[in-house]
């Protein structure tokens, strides 16, 4: 199939409620494709800060818990951090852990678009991983295709 | 070079033999690409799963033991999880660890396309990575270019 | 935005000096883009390796420190690799922590570009992850748009 190109950016803004938490934004995210009229093509999902992140899988409450416990397992919260100590005295900046965790899972993630929907598998969904919150958020969606 | 877009969305079945494998769909990936005719852009290959995963590295056996070995060290089948019991009872779905590890390494990478092949390093092939098998499988890759 | 396609292959190239090492790489991964003309778009960042990676983080030394330190803390360094025990005697295939280090963070992001500059947030910055230097080390930068 020859197509004609489009290229549309859009955003959207959440605010989160927690220091760690993991949010579903499929429902964001798909109105977004819509309104770009594009139909067959692919979306960039991009989170555009350092202490957050983006991934998929299935949005359910119980395994959010396993995820969020098991994140912290290995890059504890609480820890022997360079940055933090550099930064000692603003509890802003209390967040090595949360920069490690989303240097190892990365702010992006890209989708195929098919019929004007996000092409996910049916228990996928687009999850939003606050690890320094709570905090306003931006996710880009970048949306490519015909 | 200015290019007429071509998109094309294919996809390749597997049916994994372990609970936990790593297997090298390479040579499954590049047939795919080929069909599409696509000889210049890049390729989406994505898994529609949430208890799988796909990477890039080199298909070394003594390799793939080490990284199953490593992921379940770090993430560990049989662990305190709020998913399985939620599920408890139910066998298929004490698979956490299967969720979380998805989560972390995400079901999808982009490759460039040149002269018909995927742009991998010498050392690089695709894998796909089961967490909670044997099962059926689908991976989706999406081409576009010229 | 109806757009003619443009897709444009170029790559940089880097020495390493460390065993593992956390390089921003965000200028050089600029000028490539700035090179291709291309004004509104995508990149592919690529590492053709598989002891090596690529993430997008704050370009902090102190962070650095400490993602290095978590990452080995997480996939040590000496371990009982079957990998290690295969090229045994060989020092420089010394290296599975590498391989797994890869396979989990993987060799790619996608970012969009807008006004001809990847569209990174405020504190974002393009960081090569070396695992298993000193070595010469390439990253492909694939730009596709218009």
């Amino acid at each position: 199939m020859v197509i004609i190109m489009k290229i549309i950016k859009t955003y959207l803004s959440l605010q989160t409620k927690k220091r760690i938490e993991v949010i579903d934004i499929t429902d964001k995210v798909s109105k977004e494709i819509l309104k770009s009229g594009i139909t067959n093509g692919f979306a960039i999902i991009y989170v555009p800060h350092t202490t957050a992140a983006v991934t998929i899988n299935e949005p359910d409450p119980a395994l959010f818990e396993d995820i969020i416990k098991t994140y912290t397992k290995l890059v504890p919260i609480e820890g022997s951090y360079k940055h933090n100590e550099k930064y000692s005295g603003i509890p802003r900046e209390q967040n090595a852990h949360a920069h490690i965790l989303s240097s190892f899972i990365k702010p992006t993630v890209v989708v195929s678009i098919e019929d004007e929907k996000l092409e996910l598998g049916t228990w996928q969904a687009i999850l939003f991983l606050e690890f320094d919150g709570p905090r306003n958020r931006k996710v880009y969606v970048k949306v490519m295709g015909d």
